[in-house]
């Protein structure tokens, strides 16, 4: 009954060597592990690793069972070995000690996920939106004043921009700052109850100051949101005219010390107003580089989308984690035995077993191709290489497209990895359902994911509407191709593909029209561009009508907007799978890839088979060849490939941390047989009730 | 800034008095909401009463934030409370105090979800599990020496059946109880790791006594899993021989003790053998009044049925409790208003918003009629009013069918309310985060969800080979029928559905065709019995395989039976929810239950609409008319109703105990609505930088 831990490496830096593939399934190709554990590491591998390394250590882990005072001490705890691990400075300043590297510093951060997910918000909090807004919203006297004690952790703060009554839509908070030309200052104001600051980390505890969120007013003009700084705390408590009331116990993430802020007339220099994009001077007299409130508006949240990159990063990183567990598990647990006792099948030969899992594991490896896109776009942008207006209107949509899809799917691996792993998977500890609790609130914050999706069907109808201005084949196939952000969909291929139509309904049974790369793209690429010409088409007569008829024309198509944007994010996925492909050199390497690739497209038809159906794309017996495909050739050719395919993810037996992910299992099934096969030989096996009335017959 | 909580009434008995619903939306239909509720609560309306006063009760509430040490006191706390409001013994004997009353004895206990589930299920191990199995599997002598003291939790038990290597397959079990005639004992012995019974409540801390499911063994024959009642604690803690460790943390229901236990040739005398169906003589010599060792393993694993019924019942609980909380909070939350600020929109007037509750809500009624049909059922066989083998074999596909529906729909359904009701949601005050976590493990025990459903299909399969054994026309239609325990569906319609195949295809847009009953019910029985049939022609050729060959074969289309089962118990919650409107007398009341089974039975249409579209039953435009007629007629008519829906369900403040359904929020924003409107009055409201601008130009 012994039990041992020997499955994983005790090295972070080592990635998890596990079992060879069950006997029973024909390894037909063989990955180059090492190459795509270095592969998925992508452009800031080295900032990975040096994450991961870190979060190997013991200190970082998140401990089961603390009330909230300890966890939330614990936390603050790390934050403080972050800062002196040089670990959370990436993207200041070099002059201030950081190293301007923001794709650096958020795939470092990303990585904290897997010691405690409480730990990477609160560090997000800190850095990552309090010390980014000064960063990004203040001008270097604010740089030099706060900067240094934010990074050094004296000063921990909140990022008071929520209120009760405003989640996502953040540009009707009610809290006030009103400039008071008498006395040179700002005066914060909360109004209301549903004007409190809420849901902020550091607030209920830890924060000494807070970059508040509010209408600026000054001569009786409002001049919209705008950020200021604001102390709330010091060594003895709330300062005069703050109010703070605690979140209290959440559903996860209770390492944070999520609170409310209030203010009742609360002064601060006219000087902390954070000025880069608007600001007022002695007399009271406002000016703006951005002519436009409502494009200064969004440039000034837009500095913010990091949270959004990361929060993708981290979803995906959990999904890795969870289907890590999972797999291993299913590798290795046996039941309801269908053959001899010596021949025994895993659970993960199991076709219904292949397909909750498997697929989900395609998913991921498209989610995390898609993730290192969209950190380049970021970086891009951020570095200042890549950095106009377009660029940044473009990573605002490519986030509220990517982060929706991740953070719901890590949500759904983690359940389903938790379920596949029956009993064991819902004991703490084996991680799967603590993460999924900590994570379940990445699907509405950051914004709710419902509201994000809306942000990019909007987007492809304002795309759709300037390219159809003047509507013509040529116009259409260019937009398609800007789609997808890949000129191999010329207009050639989209004008076949309308030609077709009529040959796809055709019951020919076959796979072959489906299987390469380039009908794939067709058929995902088609489904989105129609879609959104039919919701356009739909949404025509809003141009005609009042505000609020147009308001309700909307209204009546939100869902299939929704669902719009959703297959535009997946198609988006879908591509950087397929880019990714590319980079591959290895035959076998990537021809597993190819395979995986194909049952995350073939997957995402097979979601939308209706779609398909509906609109003459497919033909019955097609669609049903999809299904046919995935079940007999895609799941049994990847079966064999499962433990590859996750070790590549790297995580080590102190990222894993999960008992049911060491190799227990197999140890216990051993024994077991063992024990009936002494026994058997020995002579002493009991012989069955049926078999002896058989024998009797 | 008040915080007021005068939405709930402050009585248990009474039900919730919601507001009006938003003045946006015109109701045609006025719902008897009294005479509703009542008719939710059903045959065993009183002891649902009894058991929701008991449970209004704070001393039965949980409380957030306990260790997971003075969680598990509390809820011992409360068993011992419940005992004395002689809340847990109407199962039980007349002659021992109880009440005989199977069915009222599950719908009272159901209800204590509401208060905790750590208390529901630790009071259904005690004596839903424990106590019933002595009662169940054991016999007079045995009900007159334990069963005062396991009602009376004299002796807290364990119900010692899973083990960690074996799960949902108890049949493999590895613990042994082998007779030992030479003391006249039964030696119980855990052979290796795999074999610790392992996830049993009580077996952490309190349980002074377990039933243990052993292989039973005697002069060398393994008769199968039998059960035994062992003594594992006294005051001085475990007996000589019993190991037990602590499951510790779990993902939720953390209330519960659950740990394993083992045993080291543990001796106890032969009458502890539970002998209802299998008895060892002081010789050694095995009887039993079941022939068939798996006829006979079924039947005492039937006894124990009623684990299933009850997670059932407290799955459509706790989904009507976070549609209440999701509905209200949707019916006052403002965001993004979209017309003038005197006629603000609430975020439940949003179509996305009602797509992802109203189809849920309409599910929880189709849920809780069903359930009612299943503890009829249960009722039936338990007291013995029906109690044929045949009875017994329907109880338990039912419980196979409807158990994984409604444990999945409630974790979805959670999850909705959860992400619908943003930051709030995911502070635990409101209480949708601690009940999807409390109730995820339902959907893994008591069988795992994926398992039941292959015995549904299995015994799908049994009763189709059994009638096409001659297949014909009259014979199908006969199975048909019994399949949906409906003569309705006569030979006619069915024949009618067939030829009617064509006219389906055709393009003639209208949902006319569809929108009554009788079509629903031929598209929703059609597909179970071509998917049925289908799956039984794929498995053909497998009574011609060796056992290795037909595992296979089985193997390579278990997705589609688990599917196929799927849609089975889909089918018997619409039939439920159809039948439940014969009962309704009122025209207004009707009609709303009408558009609400509509809306279900569209649902479950729109959800499979590949299957009809591929299988040539609905053609491309009448699939489309499905989801239109949904968009603009369902919906909208549902709107006005939804919170006089939520208040049948009869919960009140004491029951639903979450901040954001008090009408906090409408209080809240009644405030800020007042606050600018004063300014307005007054003045003072600053005026916009834009309209500043406009103005200017």
């Amino acid at each position: 009954m012994t039990q041992v831990t020997d499955r994983l490496s005790a090295s972070p830096t080592t990635p998890t060597s596990p079992a060879p593939a069950s006997t029973a399934a024909t390894k037909t190709a063989q990955i180059d592990v090492a190459w795509l554990g270095e592969y998925l590491l992508g452009t800031w591998a080295a900032e990975r690793k040096q994450s991961r390394a870190l979060m190997a250590r013991p200190e970082f882990h998140r401990i089961d069972g603390l009330t909230l005072d300890e966890h939330r001490e614990r936390v603050f705890g790390q934050l403080k070995l972050l800062v002196g691990d040089g670990a959370v400075h990436r993207a200041f300043p070099t002059s201030l000690g950081g190293a301007n590297n923001h794709g650096g510093n958020v795939a470092a951060f990303e990585e904290i996920v897997t010691a405690d997910p409480s730990l990477q918000i609160k560090s997000g909090v800190q850095w990552g939106l309090f010390g980014a807004a000064v960063l990004h919203l203040g001008t270097k006297l604010h740089h030099e004043k706060w900067l240094p004690g934010i990074m050094s952790l004296e000063i921990p703060g909140a990022f008071a921009m929520t209120e009760t009554g405003h989640g996502s839509d953040v540009a009707s908070i009610a809290t006030t700052a009103t400039f008071d030309p008498k006395t040179d200052e700002f005066v914060i104001t909360t109004p209301f109850r549903a004007a409190y600051k809420d849901y902020l980390g550091n607030a209920a505890v830890h924060g000494r100051a807070a970059v508040v969120f509010a209408q600026l007013i000054t001569h009786g003009v409002n001049h919209g949101v705008h950020a200021l700084y604001l102390p709330i705390r010091d060594d003895s408590g709330l300062l005069p005219g703050i109010g703070s009331e605690d979140d209290g116990l959440k559903g996860g993430l209770n390492g944070l010390d999520n609170g409310r802020l209030f203010f009742d007339h609360v002064r601060v220099p006219r000087t902390n107003l954070l000025n880069r994009y608007g600001d007022v001077n002695e007399h009271g007299e406002y000016t703006s580089p951005i002519e436009s409130p409502g494009r200064r508006f969004f440039t000034m949240l837009g500095t913010l989308v990091q949270g959004r990159v990361s929060l993708d990063g981290a979803a995906v990183i959990a999904s890795k984690l969870a289907l890590t567990i999972a797999l291993i598990y299913g590798s290795e647990r046996r039941q309801f035995t269908a053959s001899s006792a010596t021949d025994e099948e895993v659970i993960l030969d199991y076709q219904r077993h292949q397909r909750r899992l498997l697929p989900r594991l395609a998913e991921t490896y498209a989610m995390s191709f898609a993730h290192e896109k969209f950190l380049s776009t970021f970086d891009g942008v951020f570095s200042g290489a890549h950095d106009t207006d377009d660029d940044r209107q473009d990573l605002e949509t490519l986030a509220a497209a990517l982060k929706p899809l991740s953070t719901w799917n890590a949500l759904a691996i983690l359940q389903e990895a938790r379920e596949a792993c029956g009993g064991q998977g819902f004991l703490m500890e084996n991680r799967l359902t603590q993460l999924r609790a900590d994570l379940d609130v990445y699907a509405t914050f950051e914004g709710d994911n419902n509201v994000l999706l809306q942000l990019v069907a909007k987007r492809l109808l304002t795309d759709y509407s300037r390219t159809f201005a003047k509507a013509d084949a040529g116009a259409m196939a260019h937009y398609a191709a800007e789609l997808v952000g890949d000129v191999a969909v010329n207009r050639t291929g989209l004008r076949r593909l309308a030609q077709n139509v009529v040959d796809f309904g055709s019951t020919a049974r076959s796979i072959g029209y489906v299987r390469d790369t380039a009908s794939q793209r067709q058929l995902l690429t088609d489904r989105v561009q129609t879609m959104v010409a039919e919701v356009a088409g739909k949404l025509r007569p809003a141009s005609k009508l009042a505000r609020a008829g147009a308001a309700a024309l909307f209204n009546r198509h939100q869902n299939l907007l929704i669902q719009t944007a959703q297959a535009h994010g997946e198609l988006l996925q879908w591509e950087a799978f397929t880019d990714a492909l590319e980079g591959v050199q290895d035959d076998q390497t990537r021809q597993v890839m190819t395979w995986l690739r194909d049952l995350f497209g073939f997957t995402l038809i097979e979601r939308n088979l209706a779609w398909y159906l509906m609109n003459g794309r497919l033909s019955a017996n097609r669609a049903q060849a999809i299904t046919d495909y995935i079940d007999d050739r895609l799941l049994p050719r990847l079966r064999p490939q499962v433990l590859d395919l996750v070790a590549a993810f790297g995580l080590t037996a102190e990222h894993v941390r999960a008992p049911i992910a060491t190799g227990i299992e197999r140890v216990r099934q051993n024994e077991a047989r063992d024990y009936y096969e002494n026994l058997r030989a020995s002579g002493k096996l009991p012989i069955e009730e049926k078999d002896l009335k058989a024998k009797k017959r």
